[in-house]
């Protein structure tokens, strides 16, 4: 397996009053990782995606620890990898350090899907997504 | 017990290109909604923690469940209950409804502290916002 | 005439590491202000302009200024007047004190507009929305 | 003279449900350009000046108009040069294309300032910081 990795230092627009990142902060940070990972990895932009609003990859859960504060400047380093591989859904785990230390563990589980009238209806994630994520599965 | 509770309308800033609520947005939510507890409550502002730059309330890990969209101008429920009250840390459960349909159920943990030269240290939850949190202490 | 006016305190979000008011949150504190005018005052929520992907209200310009700073916990007092009312387009300004001191502000134009294909294209603001603007209309 | 230059995809949370960036972004984009052109040319990280809380460098009045909108995945080139330097404030102006289409031009002043006691006073711009700003200076 192989590991989407990826570094992003600490900005002013990450950090709050006490001098730390602001939490929901990490959550930009994580989806903007996710992100990256479909342009580079899965060879599939965002605007492939949404452009046309037929189709769309909503978080059904997230969970995330922080295990010690990251501050103004600090150079992170995220990694992510592929947890689950469902048929209509994938998890997928991300970590980032800085110097060693973990500041972040952050796991989610999202659903592919597709635009029926009003709603999102849970899809089969396409063959070749399917078989680029495989390259990122843990412990394969 | 009783619940601290709040509604808050979902707002154009809040929503994606797919139309939904982008989901850092709900901690930006949940994170206010604490703020306001803290002050409407607990009695005590964040000013109040935060300014001298003294005291802290990180949060040690939070994990959050999505069972439906959110849509621009949806009137979102909140509830919060304390589901834990620790010497040194609390948890709390935030759920949010909007026409009787749960969107969100957010479980956090945040450690009381004390800023000790360049490092966050726990220390006890003071007497009198302990007794204010009781009041919101799941089953009791 | 009549000023549009709504209070909103500074909250742990909207400040920096600086302990003042992170600047870009201002333009999050305005569009909410203008966003809450078009539901409560124009009878206009942004649903239904954005709904259907249809229409826009895109801004053109926006210049802002800061004579002084805010803090945590201040409570800031908004209104917004119309400055100019164009046939396609409008103009705003907003201001917002804390205890008599300005703290912003802001002027903003803004262009009614129609998706044609994929651009959107300019068109006259209805009758009954310039009808209830003119109310807000400065020097009338 | 020489301009500060870089480039900046437009990723999903810099878009709003109509698809185009939601402006309050574009401040951010703009802050995090100041924020590396303090680091990278001026050899001042923030870390730097806000560590400690004794400086800031607030913004005193910023101006932007939107020639055109952005969409999810352009990629934005930046450019920055100095517009005015004054002895304890300076000006800048930023503009963003896109494909040689002009998508942003802000103009922005900000102070130099120390703070004392609870406010923030302005200050020279020290010499070396002075020397760097130079090379920057648009008609020089």
């Amino acid at each position: 397996m192989t590991h989407f990795h990826k570094t992003r230092r600490v900005r002013f627009a990450d950090t709050d009053p006490a001098g730390i990142v602001y939490f929901p902060r990490y959550f930009v940070m994580t989806n903007d990782l996710v992100e990256e990972w479909f342009a580079a990895a899965l060879d599939l932009p965002y605007r492939k995606i949404f452009e046309g609003g037929i189709r769309a990859v909503p978080l059904l859960n997230v969970s995330e620890t922080f295990p010690a504060p990251s501050r103004l400047g600090d150079m992170l380093d995220f990694t992510l990898a592929v947890s689950r591989l469902g048929t209509k859904s994938f998890s997928v785990k991300i970590k980032a350090h800085c110097g060693g230390q973990a500041r972040l563990i952050s796991d989610q589980s999202s659903a592919w899907t597709r635009r029926d009238g009003g709603t999102l209806k849970a899809e089969a994630i396409p063959p070749e997504v399917r078989t680029r994520m495989e390259q990122f599965l843990e412990n394969s």
